[in-house]
């Protein structure tokens, strides 16, 4: 079997299973407050190059949940693209906190200030809650990811409404990647955002960084409160240590978009078009019932939308990912095409 | 500097770090649904002896918030010794899902029949919550542990009282090495238990073991609204593949065990009695802030009361201790004192 | 000053006062335990014919987040159409208790089983939240109203999915009334619905009617946890009990539809033809802003959408809507016109 | 039966009837939000003599939650005694919106800047709450009430240590009755209070006064999504205006007070000595438990607490006892011992 399920399938990249084994007799401080995790920290702040807070959590939807519950006062809501991780795929964690979620359709997955400023003109009054935090996923849902342009017009519109900007980054480093930015872009058009270790091979682990003043207080009492406070944080370090050693962490995401464009590709070669464009390492593809139940004996993926007698599926790459897999899967359908 | 700090200091026991090199090449699905966690949970099971769910969670706070927010209702509360890891040391993360916690004076670190019933008596009327899940830890928070005749009269009048029964194994392992109790007489004494991997040996990693049949359905839904679903769920399942080849766990709740007797044999030698009777790897001792002060030059532990002149300090033992350390810390505290 | 701004503001029906005038003198028992209490409800029980529990709140939208979060578990969403007024107007007060609410676009401001049914086919894993209640407002918030056969509709489709159904009946009088249902047809067609009185003649209170038997224990818990429980509950037993003397609540709701029906039929004689069909008491209309601007001088009323050069205003009539009042505004816009 | 259970048993007083009358005809506008509102703010205003935003609200409970929930940040704690309201006969109202209330031994029903001191040292870092908001009850659980020095020392140690003092007045008028303080002295003594009208002679009703300026944004916010926002807030305006012509709130607190000094002499002619000191309205004895079911044959108070053979009950006067309800009460003692 050949995954294409998703970006988190294998236990980790080489490199950091390396350093578990070099930093396997040292004892460290609990809580992420060892030597190693700052100097982990100092060295993400060279790349990002702005006065920044750093944590590491575990995963994706607590690190949004942490985030965004720390932000909001209890009458404030956070507003979502109506495709956002948050509201689609995170089993109400954010309802959970006591927060709405104000909804507005997406754009290709993104939000843009023009969708934003039509919804929040109607709010106000004690009888509907604050709009305060914009999320956006970077790269999107559905594989999309934001320009420079579209960042700098969203930032300065939030500035302008008082709005805090927040990124998921769950998936930063194919956006990094497709987009020619860098994490010093993200931190100058943001109050805050992640980069995403799981889904780039890290063996888990994000990095929440702050850049807006007014958020850095009492951040650990928040990750704390959740239940994300790792014991072992310097476990979390170590995956950022091994990520941002000699850039790895772009070159993963390089890599991921590579083995998408070559796979994409071949698709469209065998008469396949992919649903949206295909800029990062997600696929979206509508076959037959009968082609996807025989590609389901030799791969693994997820099945977007069951419409009967087609199937829309996606299809992931990831740093695993290499050459053979895609050919090996053309191959498979051009059999059964 | 050596570490008495905690029992969670290192990366995590060898055997568990050649599991991950043995998997490195291995594609898993993700959230705990793939094989490898399928297995490891048969191999608790024969060892628990009883038809329970299993989940595996990162850590012991969120273990703790996601069980007993899925077991209670608005309007119960848990039960909870006021020494009580929930009450004491999770940054209110139960009473943020909800629930009140109703506190009871702890005996020795323990909750006895007698307290819960003089309490809950005066219980009943919508004015107040309802008292419906007792939370224990086992070991305690000072280092004592629950017999077996205790948990079996607390889980008798828990179930006569229509009371859950919960048990908080964030150190397990000690636990059993101390009590001569097994895995599966703590699934007959309760309704859910958790079978503590952090700080025993794991890099991460609570197993989650829920007997009681209503308490069963949707604990997926809770644990991934908490953040606390792990993509690469396979990543905790190795963890106690490790711990439960050749029986590790117990082997190594031992070894922390008898390292504590050692320190405490030593201490006593030295005029110095611990505060609390020494049952498995935490000792609590008072000594001259000034002596205090020169063991920090060397060794690293928690300071568990400033009380001016002198200071209350905690020294754990752990999978790691070796006797050398042991051997290390009484000498420089010879010379000192 | 002549209000058409709401339907609640005048302190209360003369029947009313006159009761409370009645039993000056009388003490009760706190809490909605008493014995005009119980009596009112046996009342409410002949009318409504079936086997329920009735709790007296003071307000709408802390019935509606009292009943909804007992209702739900954790992981478990309502469903609300995107007009609804758990999403407009509670200022989240839903999402604090905890809970995802599911949109979905209205239609004439009401769910239909097919809206409802295409939302939720893509709902199941553990990622999402699971739908579990339905909300639907009888009157809607646009002033529409569901009939026999659509109720009946909706609440055989959320017996047939494990769904419950629950009728925000803020204006119920001014359904009932429209649609010649009964309060017994209202409880027949649903698991539980309130009979709005606030804004129907009362001083303040609803009457939450629950029928489904696994909704009736510990719903005086959630409403004491909510801050619902009013310490003199015979202060809303007493407007209950003046609301269904001789049917005043539903001659009540026959008033306001009339009056509403009045100032509609004129404002179509003045060329101006309401947004929505007139079915109940209020009335959405867009008129130049000159013209808004010389009617706030002599009247009241809510301005639903600020457009610029046009303004959508809403007038609302009820029990204390006199024809001199419409006639005077229906005068006072001719001349301005 | 006479009723000495409560001082909420009436409709309330004469007064306050007559100004429903007089208002009977009036329209308002909604939520607060119209003339009478602002001109009985205004009165109360000339009393508290300082610069204060006022709500009303339905009750006690409410008022406590949305005060307390609005100042807190999500990782904050309240302190309360152990026999404070919010803890004991709330149902968790508090920590429903998350919050840990922190438990500290009372004296006398009271709070001392000593039992605060030696329990908040001790916390800090991120594992524990932030200890933010200090709660007392005047007039205590227990009767008894603050003096101005009790409350100078208090507000002092609160603002030396950054926490905000609040003072649930569900029993104001008696305690300033008792104290001979004004409520300007609880203005300057604290960041927030409330005059509860409910026990002294109101229909409904609490005015929740609040000085400090960080804590006055945003709570007409907090009022609604509590669900407390009343639709007829001028109802509640209604009250308070009763209460403040002739200072008829501090009148009907003395009269209670008075009845309860007449009711606790004639019990100790009786040899019945009250458990706490009589201070205010409220009156605690121990009674054979024969005794207590005779007199439950004509008069209705609460069981405190069971204790088999003896049953400890709890005696309320209000504005409404009248001497002769007293005689009758103290006779039919004697008759019975």
């Amino acid at each position: 079997m050949i995954s294409f399920k998703n970006d988190y399938s294998e236990i980790g990249h080489p490199n950091i299973l390396a350093l578990l084994q070099k930093y396997s007799h040292t004892q460290f401080n609990g809580y992420g407050l060892d030597v190693l995790s700052d100097s982990v920290k100092t060295t993400l702040k060279q790349w990002i190059q702005e006065d920044v807070d750093i944590h590491f959590l575990a995963g994706g939807t607590i690190t949004n949940k942490v985030f965004i519950s720390h932000v909001l006062r209890p009458y404030e809501a956070v507003i979502s693209a109506d495709t956002g991780h948050i509201y689609v795929h995170e089993t109400g964690a954010i309802e959970s906190t006591g927060h709405q979620i104000i909804l507005i359709p997406n754009q290709d997955g993104k939000l843009t200030v023009q969708s934003i400023e039509e919804t929040i003109q109607s709010y106000g009054d004690e009888h509907r809650v604050i709009p305060k935090l914009v999320y956006i996923s970077n790269a999107t849902e559905t594989g999309t990811f934001y320009s420079k342009t579209e960042l700098q017009h969203l930032y300065h519109y939030c500035q302008s409404k008082g709005l805090f900007l927040f990124i998921d980054g769950a998936r930063l480093g194919v956006a990094l990647a497709a987009s020619g930015l860098s994490l010093h872009d993200m931190c100058v058009y943001s109050d805050a955002f992640y980069i995403g270790g799981t889904k780039n091979g890290a063996m888990l682990g994000e990095a929440l960084v702050i850049k807006h003043g007014d958020l850095k207080r009492y951040v650990r009492h928040s990750i704390k409160q959740s239940g994300g406070l790792l014991a072992k944080g310097f476990l979390a370090a170590i995956q950022f240590e091994g990520l941002f050693q000699d850039d790895l962490f772009l070159s993963l995401g390089k890599h991921a978009n590579t083995m998408a464009a070559q796979l994409s590709k071949g698709l469209l070669d065998l008469g396949i078009k992919p649903l949206y464009e295909v800029s990062t390492n997600q696929i979206f593809i509508t076959l037959n019932t009968t082609t996807v139940e025989s590609l389901l004996k030799n791969y693994t993926f997820e099945i977007w939308h069951n419409l009967g007698e087609t199937q829309t599926i996606r299809l992931v790459t990831s740093w695993f990912t290499q050459p053979a897999m895609i050919e090996h899967l053309l191959n498979d359908l051009k059999k059964i095409l």
